[in-house]
């Protein structure tokens, strides 16, 4: 699905006055995520220029139609007959004026840097500074409410989904129901694989469901996302098939323990590596800081994994606007493991969980 | 699902002859699909060492067990306690014979290479050559194998959608309906995105699927694969919904008389031109050879797009054990479009459908 008609003139002016301060005279960006905020384009194939008084968007005659539609009046669409490094020569070729251009030297390969270098000889190319990154960090109104459309639909998902659990499914089945009913509520595809685990393997951080089959005293661990008009959610639940057991009710409560310290930690202004820092103290005095082996959070918008992110070495600071996941974990190897992540928008007064808090431990 | 464990002493051999050929010490290869074909690990973390003696794989805590089972013997397993280049900038300092080490210039990005110049000063950094590529191209027989059980699972859950197909369903869920139940069916992850487009709007070749109803006469066409062990497949049937028009049939008999013109023209040591030449003659002797905008088709294997690549300017030649896909198309705009593509095996005597073969046009 494209996302409605849109032209974003305040993130390209943002863009250009940071080109200036630079000494850059253009920008070429090329990362889909980056070229879709600044432009509303949603195909595979573009590359945006912003030059100081134009914005091109040059793409393949397959998008040709659809870019139209998406950009708006601010950006022209070109069509790269030739492919999109040639064209680009050749509209750069007639502007003697741009010598230098941004690039973004974290996700532009080797071979295709090579390229420019050859095709456009009299441009020194210099990395982009991080603009695009640090605007899409901190949400506009209108990117808020997609997300929380994306929540709202994994969520409902999930509901969805605790009616048919039962014994003897397999973890795969278990992810492939929930992919289905994620599809079915309006999701526009998976931000990233569903991870479905059971019993002991819920102690793998980074487990992939297997054919194990759930049994009556496992815990299940689901994590899970939607995306809509582009924007991720990213949410965690770990519920207990039968009665849960006590040693299951206390890492829970410990891990939520653990969350509740991470959200009162949020707040505009204060250092991202505080929120992190909150959970793990919350579990080292419980005995289980060894127990708690990843960072507590990340941003989330276009990308699922995006700024700000949120562990120990940080050094960004919380703004209004952010939205970041909060995700504590306990994983104790042969048993089992907890994580239960929220999704939440830094609030002048502090955290706005986007999600339906998972406070009680659930019992199916 | 990790592949069962394996070495590949071959394949390492064969790269190393490679690297001694062109002069060089040593190869990086981080490119996730030749890192599996090469050593067998299937993590998101890792870069695969080969220096003339030894191989190493460099991975972090997470994948550290993973590595271990997958590798084999003939790959040392490098636990990267400080970051992948940290690590391979340790191994490297004392290694003053490796100067020439090749990287992979598609894949590494210019942030990545700069930070390998800086880390490893004494290292000369040269592009790889494409062994592992062309290696990949030439499918071993138990790659076949993993290919044709993709090919099967994408099959039989195409089939068990059919009796679901209802007018009324939108595009998207007729994706959502095919996903679930090739999932159910064991692909291990959706190869690319579903693409189920209905009515008209089979007429657009990169289309997405929409909230647009299936109705009584609509042509559908569905584009979807499997994954198995790594391996893709890759087909796409086009049925009518309802008893098809005698517009629909024709179209259809065309792109079908071109795939059989196309399949005929495989063979080993045949240029893979010939086989897009073959397709796009058919079509243009029935007036349609503007209607037919793409290649005739790609490799498919651990990626699923891959070598050998079938269109009009490719320089490639087929060999016995290429697995590719045979998709021409014909797209009406306003009307309708027709794909049809086969997933085929090149072997000694002409092309081994892989595939059932989608001939018949069928009517639901």
């Amino acid at each position: 699905m494209s996302a409605p008609v849109e032209a974003f003139p305040d993130r390209l002016a943002r863009l250009r006055s940071d080109l200036l301060r630079n000494g850059l005279d253009a920008a070429l960006v090329t990362h889909r995520p980056n070229v879709r905020y600044l432009s509303g384009f949603t195909g595979s194939s573009g590359m945006l220029v912003v030059l100081g008084e134009e914005t091109w968007l040059l793409t393949d005659f397959r998008y040709e139609e659809q870019a139209s539609q998406e950009v708006g009046e601010a950006v022209e669409v070109v069509l790269a007959r030739d492919g999109l490094p040639a064209t680009l020569e050749k509209r750069l070729g007639g502007r003697l004026e741009v010598r230098k251009v941004g690039f973004e030297a974290e996700h532009v390969t080797v071979r295709d840097r090579r390229e420019l270098g050859e095709r456009c000889g009299s441009v020194v190319w210099e990395d982009l500074p991080p603009t695009v990154e640090r605007l899409r960090a901190v949400k506009e109104p209108s990117e808020l409410e997609r997300i929380e459309s994306a929540v709202r639909i994994a969520e409902q998902a999930f509901e969805d989904l605790l009616s048919v659990i039962r014994e003897g499914m397999s973890e795969r089945d278990l992810a492939a129901e929930l992919d289905y009913r994620l599809a079915l509520r309006g999701s526009d595809g998976a931000p990233f694989d569903t991870i479905a685990l059971s019993g002991e393997r819920t102690a793998l951080p980074h487990g992939q469901p297997s054919t194990r089959r759930l049994c009556e005293g496992d815990l299940l661990l689901l994590d899970f996302g939607a995306t809509r008009d582009g924007y991720c959610s990213d949410i965690t639940r770990t519920v207990a098939l039968g009665r849960a057991r006590p040693w299951q009710r206390q890492v829970h409560a410990q891990v939520l323990g653990a969350q509740s310290a991470a959200l009162e930690a949020i707040r505009p202004d204060r250092p991202a590596a505080d929120v992190d820092r909150a959970a793990r103290e919350h579990l080292e005095a419980a005995g289980l800081g060894d127990r708690f082996g990843h960072s507590v959070g990340h941003g989330i918008g276009l990308e699922v994994h995006e700024g700000p992110r949120l562990y120990r070495a940080s050094k960004e600071t919380l703004a209004a606007g952010n939205v970041v996941t909060v995700e504590p974990g306990v994983y104790l190897p042969g048993r089992g493991g907890v994580r239960i992540e929220e999704d939440v928008a830094v609030a002048a007064d502090g955290a706005r969980i986007l999600t339906t808090s998972g406070s009680a431990l659930r019992e199916l």
